[in-house]
């Protein structure tokens, strides 16, 4: 006989009991954690000293807790793949490159998945462009990895992944893609030096798969709530600021970090909640996103006003939550666009408001006139709320503001559509520069292009969707 | 062995048989019904002379009709939830309270449930502007409830309803929805003599479950027609006109009213035909909608020309239906707009055309240039035949004029947005004014508000957002 | 025991094996045969000399080869629906009456079913306005079809079909649908000598239900890749022209054909493209739609570059395909604007760019300035690719070109909405004109109109909806 406390979540007329959904997402992802540990260990025995792994999907892979299944690898490998339809997956793709890294703990790991152009299981999948392959694989060496792999070798003629690219194609070696193939190791013995080296970093952006699985439960206030696209709105406003950051954990060493970002971090334990308090109270700076901190690791909820793990740290008490109607915006005082969510915020605790919703009722909506963004001195630190979703360039002129005051630097000043990251090792610090762009453009540099062997004095010419790695001088290598 | 007869549909290539569909809509229906009796009968066996109900859900329940369920309480009482994305979602809940007030033959009943601000189980729970749950409120006093119950006292902390609002939120005592809850009891004690007075209206709406099974079934002329949407837009014309009705049975006696209203009452039994006919014949005027009439109470088609029940009453002979396809729309012979439905009417039986669809096939759809609405005089009354969907600012208008006909007034004349209703005592008259618009307005009356305790010499200025509830002159209560 | 490969497709966490699953539709049609012929073995010792068919549903049905049952039949029949929403649906029509005619090798066949008016299985019911079921009746006579039946003779009052039309309506003789099937039963007495004829086409369309299975199964380049939209468009293309095609097996013998068109035709034998290869060496005009060719019989890819059957016998090689994103479009360089895919065609083989993608990325797309529309001389013929889905002037405009250089002229000149269709007899040509525009028009024509008896002496007129049916001078029939 099965105890009924061993049945997962069953059918029900209502809504199932949220808290005994989410154990059911905590076992299940144990469960393959526990699979993994048993497999792990007989791989171990057969092969000792050698480094275990399996493939983390990172931000594909909602069921699975990346951090507890990276915590059980020798090295961190990954399967990354862009959505057609999204017109920023490069974007994404550097997200999940830099949640890669945040899973091992900022170590270098390794791609053993992407594509050299389109994939087959998309609804339209999207070849890639001259160049866009080499981009996208130079963007997660950029942001870490030391080897990129691809699925897969030669094109299947038969079975179900016969319209996936490979790197060798259906029509062979005198191809686009195989010649592009080819190229990119040339690119990659240039840049051999570059292996083993770390990402640079002053921000940590918290990312939970718990959070994940309790915002998006049926009987929220709201499903527009969607933990991805909310945490991407925060990192893609980083990204086109040239600033890089951690995905790391809620629960991982803030040490050394200038800034911590909290985008709708709903679910939070009290020693995280604590470890973040006391972050800013020592001096460090921090960006909360609204329903972040509402409700404790079993999804219940913090009570007296929320957002209750944050609400002193923030000087801030909310007293309801105004979700908006599809496709609803309101107007923040700055004449900004927001969307998705409102809520009444009181400044109790003694935040400032940095903006409010607009004034008039059609304009501002339904809490018009409140606060939307407060700011607040707590401790030795700065603390700040977000209580909206903000578009995208009003978020990224906040986090602008919030960098600045928290004295993160970008990796280098960088017009739109181009990516900039630092790898420093012991003896050299390496700028890449990845020009999504359709324009040619300079950006700030010192030293020399590893890809082209040019010399960037002052600064570096990256052509339209081309990519550069400057090994920045005063860094030489040790052998230099 | 079951018998084949005692099967429920079941699942088939095709269509099921939609006259053993009907039968299983009333089966369901009639179980729930048995189950009901046999619990009342328990529990008034073990408390005699406690009135005895249940939760009704009006619109929100197509399974179990209205009517019979009603019929085996001795009070009604109902539960009532406002659609968050629906912008005239308090016309709605006037629909509701005024079904709710005709599945009890037009005695005082009860709201058990209604929410404070958001509920927790639609997509986007929209919360309740400041004053909105007021006006909710009292539009149910002034409908005829003479309580109103909420879900939930105490916002809970965990489980599937956390998040959905209560008498008492997660943040305290401290928050805009206690300070608005104990503002209504304020309000309710001063209404305390409006109890057990009753709802004026000299219109009546017929409203059937076994109309809505039918019409929403597969394989009707046009998945567009939605019972509900089709009620609602009659309703809403009359509501904005100020008028009050009462949604009743087509079975109800019809005696004491001066207008009857018969949107898409697909089916109709002879008995219930016989008798609208014989209102109109008697002095009546009848407003019919399209595809009224059209099948009997088994789902068999009425014979020799739509609408087979109202033919001759309307003095018109419907030779073939002509749907709209999605988004289409015509125009009518006064430049109006309408969709949905058109039809081959021809006056056969003497009725006058009131509009026709407009002359060119292009502005006019399908049957251009021919009748989209006609009256008719028929015996000692008057009956309108509607052949189209016209849009609301249409309908209103041609309900206006059909009211005017009737000799139908409304409670007050009022601007747009503002909702009247009266109830009538013994010894006292009621006007409700809700104002849901934006705008302070005055509103014709003569009496003292009994909220404010203003006193009105002509006119009441309610505020924007605001509510009177206006004791009318003339109209003391004994002890006054 | 089953054996393991008898199982049907199984569920599966990721794609199915798509070869088993071509081998599975395949199976299923085959299964559908063996029971068709079970059948007719007994009803023809029944009913020995009588001839026998049954229900064929042409586009209708997905899961039943056409050609293979039709291969079964004395003679072909088929039931054919509009699709109310789309707004060419008469031209649906025509290719479904064109196809019923492909699977009897161009023999008259029987429509068996079709409607008076609305049908009730569709989401809007959209009844015929009049005039059209006659076009629509006469549009398949012109077609080759020598009957014309209806579901059903008198409107069901009850029942799953109470709302589908029929001869005899709810309303009796005294209606407009009466009064229209009586009418038609005139004209068809009118066109008795018509009976037994052809009709005229120098152009074949290849279908193959094989094509259909595997172009619409999981993980292809883009799921907008729909058989019979693109099959459709191409159609379309030769309707609006006037140009007569005959949809065939591509197994068909070609002879006597000047032009064959292949929309799509993803999946073709070695048999097969060996023909159609054959047939443009020997002097015949091809043109082939993207993503022909590009698998052999049992979906699997022909390796080398795309598309493989057919690469050397149109001059070029694809590398890559780069289908579009939703609602995507590009323009080629005549300015046209063309959607759902694009690729990298190479005209390696001596082809000659006919239309070229724009030339720069934001117009041109994916590619652009590369090939779009090719040309190229093979043996002693002409053959044509088109790598794109261009809108429908540009498709018309491109096969308005393909026909006159392949000598195919059009029935008649025709005005837009105008369908022609000549059916030819051993003693006289008919020449069937269909105005479905809102226009009278004039067609050439000599002859004698036989549903009018008008005399056409250089043209014909045909008023807005009407039909005429022009007996060609110099083709009187033996006793005329």
């Amino acid at each position: 006989m099965i105890s009924r406390s061993f049945l997962p979540p069953r059918a029900t007329a209502a809504v199932a009991n949220p808290t005994q959904r989410l154990d059911h997402w905590r076992f299940s992802s144990d469960a393959l954690l526990a699979l993994h540990r048993r497999e792990a260990e007989i791989v171990r025995r057969l092969s000792p000293g050698v480094p275990l792994t399996t493939d983390l999907l990172v931000t594909l892979e909602k069921k699975v807790d990346g951090f507890s299944l990276a915590g059980a690898c020798d090295v961190v490998s990954v399967d990354q793949y862009l959505t057609a339809a999204d017109p920023g997956a490069h974007i994404g793709l550097s997200l999940d490159a830099d949640l890669a890294r945040g899973l091992g703990g900022g170590a270098p790991w390794l791609l053993t998945e992407h594509s050299t152009s389109a994939v087959n299981w998309q609804p339209r999948n999207v070849a890639k462009t001259p160049g866009q392959m080499r981009r996208n694989s130079l963007a997660h060496v950029a942001r870490g990895a030391d080897g990129v792999l691809y699925f897969q070798w030669r094109q299947s003629r038969a079975g179900a992944e016969k319209w996936h690219s490979a790197m060798l194609p259906h029509g062979g070696t005198d191809t686009k893609v195989w010649r592009e193939v080819t190229a990119l190791g040339r690119d990659l013995r240039a840049l051999s030096e570059v292996r083993g080296t770390r990402v640079e970093s002053a921000v940590a952006l918290l990312f939970d798969w718990n959070a994940w699985w309790v915002l998006e439960m049926d009987a929220t206030p709201s499903q527009d709530l969607r933990y991805l696209d909310l945490v991407r709105s925060w990192y893609e406003a980083l990204w086109s600021l040239g600033v890089t950051c951690d995905l790391v954990h809620p629960g991982s060493d803030l040490t050394g970090y200038r800034l911590v970002l909290v985008p709708s971090l709903c679910l939070t334990s009290d020693t995280d909640a604590k470890a973040l308090n006391g972050f800013v109270a020592g001096g460090g700076h921090a960006a909360v996103g609204f329903f972040s901190g509402v409700v404790d690791e079993h999804d219940h909820v913090r009570l007296g006003g929320h957002p209750g793990a944050y609400r002193d740290m923030l000087g801030v008490r909310v007293d309801e939550f105004f979700p908006l109607r599809d496709a609803e915006a309101v107007r923040l005082s700055d004449g900004s666009r927001a969307t998705v969510w409102t809520e009444l915020v009181e400044p109790r605790g003694g935040a400032e408001t940095v903006l409010s919703f607009a004034p008039d009722p059609v304009d501002g909506g339904p809490v018009a006139g409140h606060p939307a963004v407060t700011r607040h001195g707590h401790g030795d630190g700065v603390s700040w709320y977000v209580a909206t979703r903000p578009d995208a360039e009003a978020l990224r002129t906040l986090l602008a503001r919030v960098c600045r005051e928290a004295g993160v630097a970008a990796a280098a000043e960088v017009p739109a559509g181009v990516e900039v990251v630092r790898r420093r090792g012991p003896d050299a610090a390496y700028l890449f520069v990845i020009n999504h762009s359709p324009h040619d453009v300079s950006v700030p540099a010192e030293g020399t292009d590893l890809l082209s062997c040019a010399t960037a004095d002052g600064g570096i010419m990256v052509r339209a969707g081309d990519v550069a790695v400057v090994r920045e001088h005063g860094t030489l290598p040790a052998d230099g």
